[in-house]
C-alpha cells in the first residue's frame, strides 16, 4: 500500500494547484467541455492530454491559445456558429451536424469543446450529443441548465429538441465505445 | 462513411429514450456521480457498464436497487455518512478517506458515487477527489455549487477546504491513469 504525498502529485515544474477552465466537465469518455481557456488554465489542460480542441467560436482564435496548442501538438477544429438570439439569429444546424461527426471520431479524442463561456453554444452541441446518446429531453435540459445557469435560454433548449439526429455521418471504425 | 439510424442506437429490448439518474455527470475517467437511481434509470445505468456503486447512504439500501445490482454483477461499496448540518453534525473525515481509497482503485471502475440527491455528500467526496487532483479551491467550489444549486452549503465547502489529503492509502498497481 502506497500513500499519497506531494511527491506523487506533482512532477518537476508543475504548479501546486491547477486551475481548470471555467465550466469544465467531462461529457463522456474522451470528450470534455469548458469555457475558453485562459493562460492560467494551460497547465491544467496539459494534464488532459488533449489531441484536439473543437471551438464554436466565430472570432479569430486567441494567439496565446494557438501557440499553446502548437507546442502541445493539439489540432484546432473550428465550427464557428453564432449563439441563438431572439428573434433572428439561429445556430445553423448543418454546422452542428459537422461538429457531431467530429466528436464521433475517436481519432480526435481526447477532445475539448468550447465557446466563450461554455454555456450556450457548447450547451447546444452537448445537448445534441446527448440526443445521439438517447437521453430523454428532460435529462438533456437539466444538464443544459446546470451549465448555463443563471442565463439559460429557452431558444437553446428548443434548438436541441428540434434538432434532427438522423443520418449524422460517422466512420464505424473510429466510433467511440459509448456510441451503441 | 456510415450514417446514424435508430438501428445503430438501440439494441433489442432497449427503450427509445434513456433516463439518467438526476445530477448524473462523469467526474473523471472511470468515475460517475449522481443522485440515487430509481427503477426508471436502470436501463441507462446498464449502458455505463458499472463494476461498482459507492454509496454515502447510511440508510438501508433500496431492495430494487440491490436486485438490479445483483443481476448486473455490480458490487456495493457502502461508506455511510451523515450530511453536514449546522451546528453539530459533521461528515466524518476518516470515512471519506476510505471512500477516496476505493475511488483510487481501478479494479472498482467504472464506479458510480451517489447519496440521496447527488448534491451534498457526493459533492463533498468529489470535492476531496478534486483536491487530490490538485484543483484550486475556487474551481472545486464552483463545481460543488453547480451540482448543489440552489442548496449549496458553506459547511460543505469548508469541509473540502479543511480536508487533509496527505497519506490517503492506495495501491500503485491499480491507480487511475489520471492520478499523476
Amino acid at each position: 500500500m502506497a500513500h499519497l504525498s506531494c511527491h506523487d502529485l506533482y512532477g518537476p515544474g508543475d504548479p501546486d494547484e491547477y486551475i481548470p477552465p471555467e465550466n469544465l466537465a467531462m461529457v463522456s469518455t474522451g470528450i470534455y467541455r469548458a469555457a475558453l481557456a485562459k493562460k492560467k488554465n494551460f497547465a491544467y489542460l496539459r494534464r488532459l492530454g488533449l489531441r484536439s480542441i473543437l471551438t464554436l467560436f466565430q472570432e479569430d482564435y486567441p494567439a496565446a491559445n494557438l501557440e499553446y496548442m502548437k507546442e502541445n501538438n493539439i489540432k484546432l477544429l473550428q465550427f464557428g456558429v453564432p449563439g441563438n438570439k431572439e428573434p433572428f439569429v439561429d445556430i445553423p444546424s448543418d454546422v452542428i451536424r459537422d461538429a457531431l461527426s467530429a466528436l464521433l471520431d475517436v481519432r480526435n479524442h481526447p477532445i475539448l469543446i468550447h465557446c466563450n463561456k461554455g454555456k450556450h453554444r457548447t450547451g447546444c452541441l452537448v445537448g445534441c450529443l446527448r440526443k445521439l446518446q438517447s437521453w430523454s429531453h428532460t435529462s438533456i435540459c437539466d444538464e443544459y441548465r446546470r451549465f448555463s445557469y443563471p442565463k439559460s435560454r429557452t431558444l437553446d433548449q428548443q434548438f436541441i429538441e428540434l434538432f434532427d439526429i438522423s443520418g449524422i455521418p460517422f466512420d464505424k471504425r473510429y466510433k467511440p465505445a459509448w456510441l451503441q
